[in-house]
């Protein structure tokens, strides 16, 4: 008798084609489930392997307008970073496949979800987060925190037996020495995503050693990209792209799904947004992740000119801060928490009138921006300009001065006394400088 | 009778030169000060110039290293950036030559200082926030916000013939039509900083436009930048580099002021640093600003990947606040303020184990992070890898990850009823995803 | 001929009546404006008084309603409080007086607002930028800061030579020894409010003084309160109350003007909401205050409670930083700005769920929350029972602290070099414990 | 053979004699440490009874001192509340206590340390959360979290019967239906800390009903409270006291724990410091809690008052939001982190002028500042003043204000279009007002 249902979040690799046989053998009916979300496989391939391998059913879903639409557009319009570095294109991507996934569940009547993510990784709380939050009842299976498992598999050599042990595909061409996730947004290749990477990728695990030129996919080495710039318009409703144009070929593209594609093709084939970095992961350890997210890097610094063109200055701060939590929310996993949600909220509400054209060249892996017009500017010609004749009065400035230096004046009277006392190191300490002056 | 005695912020251009010798016809007498802080001046030429318009004194005063180490320094140890682009080139210069400034005034007994910033600027805010911080009782003079020089003085024209008629050295070549500040940090050109420019600098003002190739001055274009990278090492301790080596050729700097002019030569030389934004000034109006600053963003590059490194996620996370509102403090000139000194004492200590190397190359203006290495690294190598057997149990993180979505869980549950309400558009509700799952 | 007309808010004090003859004087026409927010006030009395000295029109508006709803509710949302102890009464009362204001000056064609605030205050800020806000090309007339008018008036006894001079009905009772703000959330006794105060109001500007007894308007000295207390139960929907019943004698109020009057009759019977404090006005100065907000203290402390318990815990976080803006904003006087709206906005949607009823007791100057229900509750009474059958594991928990001291472990191992460091006084710093474990 | 020594934080009752004899059944050495915080204990009643029980050391350490100058002083620099309203009386008495714990453990050689919270409170993450920072390899058991261990004792008759068969003396006295935490800075009654509570403790489960009379232990109630307030002034120097004087009496404590205790017992003898929650907990849930804090709410309002006296108005604003995060840190367990650790350094830094003495009156729950003197005021008594011959110059607020206008006064003119546009509710928005102006 069956233990159940499992919806699988099965990618079509080694790893979860054993998960799903792994599962089959523990009692389990198993569905597997297969996103799109713009990452290049062979999906029917995929569906045929999974079928071949006992799968109850196979869903195989297209996500890539939803992706770009609910869950990218968002994160351009909070201007989401990571520690200043990372733009969560693995991240943002987790919510989008497993809401799916529970709903398929939900629809099926399956009571169990299970996924080949990792158990040091941000990715199986991502996918967990969200199952919790959308299917409260649901029973989750992570192979690879439980021990009969991980003890069973514990690199590589253990998979490929058992694969061939049970009729799954091996794959012909070496594997690559380090894992990888692929989206539309971007490719990462964090240092440690599988077992039996840990001899073998050294690349990413040693910090003095560089990343090989052919780690990279989607971008271009911009030693090798074009010497001829590529002038991109991007016009914005709302804070989010509504149309691309190609200044130099006249290409324009207007959905959303066309609209990203292009920015990664444009910005891959010049190489931009590629990073190196070490971050820290939810659950309190560093690691390195090299990323590429040629469109995102586009998009980012296009949105972040327009948002500060059309939007007011303190409005501009607070909801800096509002894209700084957000970015920390959906990095470890809280997409689908009443907290993201109210955030999304005053976000979107901050981007009503973030609008109008913004004008950039691509180039060797940079983007510079060149200009921007919008019908919601802020920027007022006739007041920055010098004629004094306007409403401003150059006056009024002594007395915003002079008020801005009333608690300083005073500050610095009631502390008369301690004028000498030593500066900490680099602090340049307010009161250090006077120690000449008598 | 004199009416006291004024020292003058000197540039040796014209406008200044023009309010030397206005001030001495108000029945000044003018104190000429010119703080190198590393702009490109004929610093003994102006001296001359100085003297020859009737300054009662003039002084030359070298501030480039204490520049570097007491005010550039602390902003790399904040990852100091305005509006997430702005790296505060000027910001940062304004109370270093300010406070030289009031430090002659107190020695020189001189009740009034005067400067040539206008009255719609930053640099005015910034120069005088100073000056009444340390020096309360001081008297400022801003000729370009009193209305009998302002509206004497209405452009280029009016100071070219009052320099004629006073035997002020007329400058031969045309002016570029944009202002300038330039020291060791950057090099801006910001959209309107004298009285004549409104209707020349069409380049700037209008949006639409994009600057002219001839605007950069400090860094190549990236276009005709070397196709061979450099590549540098960089090595912090307490968050300040104190050794840069080029690992093309060896050559390496040790003391603040030779790394980072070598920092901004490598740089230059690759175009690194190129910015070109919209920003929000203190007093509420928005300016396009185009800076250069090559070593700057080679170090914010690079400190920010060696603080990650070395620093603890959660201290970096609070810090990072502080870096902005650090930020927000510099730009607006509260430099010598307590909230600033206090800003600045909490982030040197969270310096403290900033220390190790980063690796980077510098190519066609972009900074690429090749690797970095620290004794004080919290990388756990260890625990970071896949080795089940070290301290870290894979099972301890369901325990992690069901906890996490107690409250999650439990929100769906008792918000069921509400399920099918309408999403704001974009912001990925919630709770809109199972309107079809019934 | 007219110099044009002013719109004055008039409170038909000695003050502003001078004012009124003031600006006559000068060649205005003037129109007065007085706003009923809930002060004690004969309004006939000044409408008669106002027509007398040649207003050349009255207007008396009746605010209260409009100030609860629109001013006092969204600061109850918010728990707004400024530097953690002044509940804002006289801040959310001055933009609903200028917007009216302002709205009279746009229908009745006046060019000129003029109010009789001082020109040390935070009032006169609130008022002017409100007016500009919603009326950027009006002009402002502040006599408190013009020259010939507080050249001319030093002192009360100034105001009333002029008074009798142009036939001003001059006060015949004595004048309290402070000025005072009043209206429906509270009386504030600020230090100083009119120019003749300095050398009377000995009590408020003196630190070592106490407030005198008779000081106190609007609450009961606690020592001559009621020995039986009130218990109220008050009903909150979308985080505002839209109820309050006494469970003492069954009185109950629904509409917003009187839930709110009453809450003040029966806080101000126990004596609750009285506190002297020193305050940091917005142009930097400090500054003693004294005040009374009965009703607005005891809906502080119910909204407190029925918020935590119907808010979800991180959204409450984020919420609790917005509260803290608002309440800045406000007391700065930007009511009417594009952040302050944006807050309000975001504030609101926070509230969404913020519905219950709490029950309090009201005794000798304190508010005590007794209980509270809700049918938005996130009270979970069987997750927090002990009953483990339920969904919640207590295994979890293990896991759950063991991922969490994952950093902190490793961070003591990685600094043990430094382990017998000195601390900081009273900081507890983290690694000096450990001196004698050897 | 023995499993190895543990540790175990002994409190003398029920729960933890089960414990102790169930740690010996299961084979480990038991060492008993009890912490004397201030707690109401007959402490050589429980050495006794440890011994008895084949506890094979004992350890009772008195930490008053170290509690307060060490946990209770730095949350006082802090004004340390959580969610707006918990002192955290509990959560700074655990690290203090944990810490003397792996301090024995590391000096008696145990590789175990164990503890008797429950499993979904709060106790345990900030027990075990100090043990892994400041001993990385212990061992932790927590019974309540063993199923062998919470299954076999599933209420208090499991204990009772356990204790009879074991030879544990069994309390006589009938249990009070709710669990208590008590300390020098406060004592809790939590509504679920024990096993077999939930059936019983109707009172703190229900919210609806009121917490009876006599829970409440530090405090006398307000209604039987003195009708003669108590007049106290407290010194502070670098924001902590350091001397109380009773102006009544005349008695004084100069002494950290003489003063705290001294505020405790006047405190608690005019009912002062009770408040009657809902919190959330760490882990999700919220739970209702009455606590008692009588010194710790006169410290903080004390606090309050001399630190707004003395400290810069924008250093108090950043420091507002380090005590929330530091309140944050304490509550969820965070003491010994490096995070809670450089909050701390910076608010002590913080603390440096917060020197003075605050007056206050102490009568039925309340507690009144009644005035304030210092040293190191910033209160600026001739600039307050209206003595306009002073530095202050009434004309610079104007420009301070139209300064400050520019961007509101613009905003309004660039959305002329939308004014019309309908408001949130009870949001207030900007724009709604004029829809009847034209």
């Amino acid at each position: 008798m069956s233990k159940g249902t499992v919806v699988l979040a099965y990618s079509g690799g080694l790893d979860t084609s054993c998960i799903l046989v792994w599962l089959k053998e523990q009692g389990y009916d198993v569905i597997t489930y297969l996103a799109n979300i713009g990452q290049d496989e062979d999906f029917e391939a995929a569906r045929k392997k999974a079928e071949s391998l006992g799968a109850k059913k196979v869903f195989i879903e297209d996500l890539r307008t939803e992706f770009v639409e609910h869950f990218i557009w968002p994160a351009v319009q909070a201007n989401a970073v990571y520690e200043d570095r990372y733009l969560l294109g693995t991240a943002v991507a987790r919510p989008c496949i497993a809401r799916r996934q529970v709903e398929i569940a939900r629809r099926e009547g399956a009571q169990f979800v299970s996924h080949g993510a990792t158990g040091k990784g941000n990715d199986q709380i991502r996918f967990e987060l969200t199952c919790y939050a959308l299917y409260p009842e649901v029973k989750i299976i992570a192979p690879w925190r439980i021990p009969e498992f991980y003890n069973r598999f514990r690199g590589r050599t253990d998979l490929m037996e058992y694969a061939k042990e049970h009729g799954i595909p091996v794959p012909v061409t070496p594997r690559a020495p380090w894992s990888m996730d692929a989206n539309l947004m971007h490719i990462s290749k964090p240092s440690l995503q599988s077992t039996d990477q840990c001899h073998e990728c050294v690349t990413l695990c040693v910090f003095q050693s560089r990343a090989p030129a052919d780690l990279y996919l989607m971008t271009k080495n911009p030693e090798d990209s074009p010497n001829v710039q590529d002038v991109l318009e991007i016009e914005f409703k709302k804070g989010v792209p509504v149309k691309v144009t190609n200044m130099n070929d006249g290409i324009s593209k207007t959905t959303a799904l066309d609209i990203f594609s292009y920015l990664n093709e444009i910005g891959g084939k010049h190489g931009v947004g590629r990073i190196d970095i070490v971050e820290n992961r939810f659950i309190g350890m560093k690691s390195r992740g090299i990323y590429e997210t040629p469109g995102g890097t586009v998009l980012l610094k296009a949105h972040l000119d327009i948002e500060t063109f059309t939007m007011d200055k303190e409005v501009r701060r607070i909801k800096q801060g509002l894209g700084i939590k957000f970015s920390e929310l959906v990095y470890n996993g809280f997409w689908y928490s009443p907290e993201c949600d109210f955030v999304r909220h005053c976000i979107a509400k901050s981007q009503e009138n973030v609008e109008g054209k913004v004008q950039l060249s691509v180039f060797k892996g940079q983007v510079y921006i060149l200009g921007r017009e919008s019908p919601k500017s802020l920027y007022n010609e006739e007041l920055v300009s010098m004629d004094v004749q306007g409403d401003y009065d150059p006056c009024d400035a002594s007395g915003f001065i002079r008020i801005n230096a009333v608690r300083l004046a005073f500050t610095l009277k009631s502390k008369n006394g301690c004028l000498l006392k030593p500066a900490h190191t680099y602090a340049s300490s307010f009161f250090i400088y006077f120690s000449s002056a008598g």
